[in-house]
Parts: C-alpha cells; structure tokens; sequence
C-alpha cells in the first residue's frame, strides 16, 4: 500500500523484451486509438504545457506536462530537450521523467523513465494519425532527421503499413550512417540514404523530426510531392520551432493532437487557426471526410498529456504482470499522521504515557 | 554520473537524527534567510504554481510548483493537500514528492519525499519572517489548528524566540490531546489547550494552519489582541480558502512571501492589492520600517517554490556527506544515444559489423 513502483531504463526494456517489441507497441497503436477517440475534456484535464526555456549554458527546455484522470491518477511527466545532449554527453536529447499520483490521497505510485515511454508513445500516435489520413497502402516512408524519434516513429509505421522503402535524410553523415543499423527491427525494407529533396517527393508517408532551432526551419524546401503525402511533423514542438516550408503546411489539411498547443507550438503556428483541420481526436470520432483521402495531410504532433497517460498505464500493468520494477519506500510511515517528528521522538518519549508528559 | 539519488521518508528522518533536529533547522533557517533576501528574479524563475483541484471522490488539490535556478538546476514539487487522509487513510494531509533535474542537460539528479521537507521549510519560513516581524522578546505562542504543520511551525519558532507558552487550540479533541507529546522537543514550555479566542488574545506570536474549507474562513472570530501580535498565517493557500477575520487582516501590515501567489491564494485575497506590504524578500533587504515594530504583522505564507529549492540542496548535500540514500539508475545506459532499442537488439545485430548489414 505504501511502495512505490520505480521502473528505470532496464526495468522499461526489460517490460518490451518480455512482451515482445511489436506486440508492445501494436497495443500502445490500438490503446492510444482509443484513447483519442474517446477523449472526454471533463474525464480527462490536460493543461497546456508550460516550461523553462534557456539559451545559457547551452539551448534546452525543461517543460512539465500534468494530466489528471478526474477521480483517479494525475500523471506528470518531466520532458527535457537538449539537443547538444548526444554530442557532447552522448545522452538522449530528449530525457524524460514520470511520476503518477493517486488522485485521491496524494500518495506517489510510480515513477517511470520517460525517455523510452516518450520516443514509443510519440511513434505510436504517428501510426495512429496515418493510419486516419495517410493511403492505405502507403509502402514509400521518408524521414528527415534520424535520431532517437525517427526509430520508434518508422517502427510504429511498420506495423501498419506495408512499408517497401525507406528514405532517409539528417544533416549529421554519423546519424545516416548508423541509421539501417539502429533499424534492425525492419527486414525486407530497402533503405536509400538520399538528399532531402528526394525523401520528401519520393514519400508516401513523411516524418519529420529535427533539433532545428527557434526560427531556423523549414528545414528542408517545397518539392513537388506526391499527391497523397501525409506527414507526421514531430519536431515542431515549441513557440517559434517549425520545420516545415509554408506552402506546404497551407496546402495540407492539418490535423494537431492539440489544438490549443499546436497553435503555440506546433506547425499550426504557421497558418491563421481557421484553417486548421479537425484535430485526431475529432476525425477518430467522425466518420473521416472523404475529401482527404486525395489531400496532402498533416499530423500536427506537439505531443501530448493523454499520450503519456496510455503508455503509463500500458507498462505499469504489464510491469506488475511480470513482477518487474523495484518497490520504492515512499509514504512517511509513521502512527500518527500528525506527527512529523515521530520517528525522532527519543525512546522514553515515545513510549512513555502521554498522561505522564503533560503532568 | 548517470544515478539519481533517491531519499525516502526514512532517510531524510536520518539525515535529520545524524545532523540534529535543531542543528538541521537553524541551517535552514539561515539558508532561507539568505535566499529571501538575496532572491533575484532573473537568477530564480518561479511560475506561480498551478494545480488541479477536485470535489470527487473527495476534496483534495495536487500541485506542482517548479523552480530554475538558472544555468544550473530545475526542481519540481509536487504537492498533495487531502485534508481527509488523517481519519481515513492515517496518513499525513499533506504529500509531497520533489525531483531535481540538472538543467543544461535535462537528466534527473534526484528524488526526494518531500512531505517533512514542505512541513520543515514551512515551520523555517515563520521563524525567518517572525524574526523580522514580531517582537525579539516574544514568549507567548498561540496555535491554531493543531495539525503536522503546527509542529515545525513550533520548533522553528523555538530557535528564535525564548517560548515561555504556548497555547494551542483545534477543532479536533484528539490533535488536543496529542499535541503535548508531539513537541517532545520543547522543554520548560507551559502547554496550555485553550479556546481558540484565548489562544489569539494572549499571543505574541500566532501560527494559523488549519483544513478549512474553501469560503469556510474565517477560523476564529477577531478579539482584542496584543499591540504588537505577529500572525504566521499558513493555511491559506488556495483561491477562496482564507482563515484569518477581515477585520484583523485589515488592521494588520501584511508581508506576503510571493506576493503574486498571495493575492490568488493567501489572505491576501482578502484586502486591496495596493494595502499590502512588502514582501518578505523586500523586508529583509531593507531596514525594517520602525512603524513595524508596534504593528499587528501578518506573514502570508503560501509556501513558495524558493524555500523548497533551500530545503533541497541542504538535504542533499548532507545525505551526499553522510552517505545516505538509495543510487536509481535513471539515464538510458546506450552506446549510441540516438539508438532507443539499442538494449533490444538482437545479440548478432548488435555485435556484427553495420556494413554487413547494410550491405
């Protein structure tokens, strides 16, 4: 009653491994399906994410994500972005940390690394999105930038599309070169290292998921695509961080996760809000507009609360299955509830009758 | 380099025992001091905090309050307030959990329970502002509400004035009755339980910290008090919840700790903004008012996000010295940072040359 579960970074492989990666994951795609399908704002609050972000000494953000599962759990996830985390700490860029509440007593549950969570949760939500708005029989996958999401984001496509080819960009030749390598889970996929030009007019389904800075995107220029593209834009996640060009995000019809936050920091910062599409939460409950299925489509992914609340679950229960996690001591563990110093009380004192004491 | 250290409710009751409990609260009152005063709001960023609130199943609140110190390190607080857990959970209304992360890479550094912490820093943050505002030669101390916060409040004080008596007063006849034996650490203390307005009218110093209900204030009616009474008023903390009569508030200098938070959740909500005083930040880098010192003085302790940034660091650095703690493995443990299923892959991808694979 009075543990909490903490699993770290071996405790959450340790989780995948036994369950088997796909199976994993296959389930976090039908969970987070219907997660959004069936988000109810009185249910489930979400905050905007709010957050520190600092140039000295070197670009990051710590940004803190609440979500309260009304009458149940709050869940906070800590998520840092340190885009010179890999080169000069050779650690994630983006780092994160979760910690579950009961919502009824305050008692701490859980504490969970996010980084894995993150990176899975975010994959999965692209597979849902595409599976919405992109052709069914999407087989061409672009990437833009190869780093850590650009795995779990081609991983959780895999498993919904019968991808052929893959083509791939990042401006860094160390992330292309070890790219097929990182993506041993994929067999019979032919993998073409290319411009980003190509990537992008070759695609079926793009992803785009970059460190570009503030200001700095699009990060690559208009092409002629193919008429059906849909991109799932992970990267732009920030006030001022967008990746993709202009004309492109305007002639897509763009669907956020969240549409407060996409408007501050997703792509949906680049168009006037009227012309945002319905977000996925809203074309999973509808019967989808057959318009689209000859747009060019974006997912506006931000990342969001409920997404880390479903994976939360999914590895707490799979977890307490498989008896893997260690069991943290937590909650004061005291006789009376009142009495902050009672583990200090001296021996005599404590034991001694309170009648005794006063007189 | 990649541990995060974990301290639980027993080792910060350790570290407590090993530093002395009056040792450990001198230190944090002398660090807070410095820290209130030295308070630079470009070095310390402190959001007003937010929180989600709830009717159902029970009335409770969960917070978070986060902190940068600039170019160095984020902590973030949770909080707890349910004030049914007493009765029937047996444990403490107020739960708390704080997680330091280095703040140029993001990485989690370490977890601390931080339910004695919120209840030390607030007891230290009353004899900070007491010593400023009351009288030096205070002797009668008044308490309202007898609950875990009213013990720290009380040992504080201890260390800065010469406690002849305490009077005490709460709604519950068993916090009565336990009260004496839970300040164990007083000696030569004349305990006397009282009505509450006997409690107010002999006070040279009162501490306030009850679970009122939101709009339930105020907690006692005013009386004729003492010219030169100092009010630590603790409870209120939260939009509508208030606990001192209007009359008195208004009569009173009222110094807030973080006056934005004060006029949205503390007694401060109760008067004009422009009749409330300098803040205790303020007061302690001026000269104090000599017009203070025959004034009714409030301190209008919300509890603020720089005491639990003290409180940490003090903590930590002792359980560093005195080797206390548990080590969390919390960093992804990979070769290739921009590989999350590197700890999945099968051992002869791991190990086989990547150009084979490519190739």
């Amino acid at each position: 009653m009075s543990h909490t579960i903490f699993l770290s970074p071996k405790h959450i492989t340790s989780v995948i491994r036994e369950v088997g990666s796909n199976t994993l994951i296959d389930e976090l795609i039908e969970q987070l399906t219907h997660a959004f399908a069936e988000y109810d704002a009185q249910l489930m609050q979400i905050p905007i994410r709010a957050g520190f972000k600092y140039d000295q000494p070197r670009t990051g953000l710590l940004e803190w994500m609440p979500i309260l599962n009304s009458g149940s759990q709050m869940l906070m996830k800590i998520v840092g972005y340190h885009p010179k985390n890999p080169e000069l700490n050779e650690i994630p860029t983006i780092l994160s940390n979760f910690s579950l509440y009961d919502a009824t007593t305050g008692q701490l549950l859980a504490i969970l690394d996010g980084t894995l969570l993150t990176a899975l949760r975010t994959g999965a939500a692209s597979a849902v999105a595409s599976r919405v708005l992109a052709s069914p029989d999407s087989s061409e996958v672009g990437i833009v930038g190869c780093g850590a999401q650009s795995i779990t984001q081609l991983h959780a496509l895999s498993r919904v599309f019968d991808i052929r080819t893959v083509r791939y960009f990042d401006p860094d030749e160390s992330a292309i070169h070890s790219f097929r390598k990182r993506c041993w889970f994929l067999e019979n996929v032919d993998f073409i290292a290319s411009e980003v030009g190509e990537v992008v007019s070759n695609s079926d389904v793009l992803c785009v998921a970059t460190s570009i800075d503030v200001g700095m995107g699009p990060v690559f220029k208009d092409v002629s695509t193919k008429p059906r593209l849909h991109i799932n834009a992970v990267g732009s996640d920030f006030p001022g961080k967008t990746e993709l060009p202009l004309s492109l995000v305007e002639r897509a019809y763009v669907s956020p996760d969240c549409l407060e936050q996409a408007i501050k920091e997703g792509e949906c910062q680049q168009i006037p809000a009227n012309s945002i599409g319905k977000s996925l939460a809203e074309l999973l409950r509808l019967s989808v507009d057959t318009k689209l299925q000859n747009s060019t489509t974006i997912f506006d992914s931000t990342g969001w609360a409920l997404e880390d609340f479903v994976v939360t679950q999914i590895f707490l229960r799979h977890a307490k299955r498989l008896g893997i996690g260690d069991e943290l001591q937590s909650l004061p563990m005291v006789q009376d509830p009142k009495n902050p110093y009672e583990d200090l009380m001296p021996l005599n004192t404590n034991q001694s009758n309170r009648s005794e004491l006063i007189n």
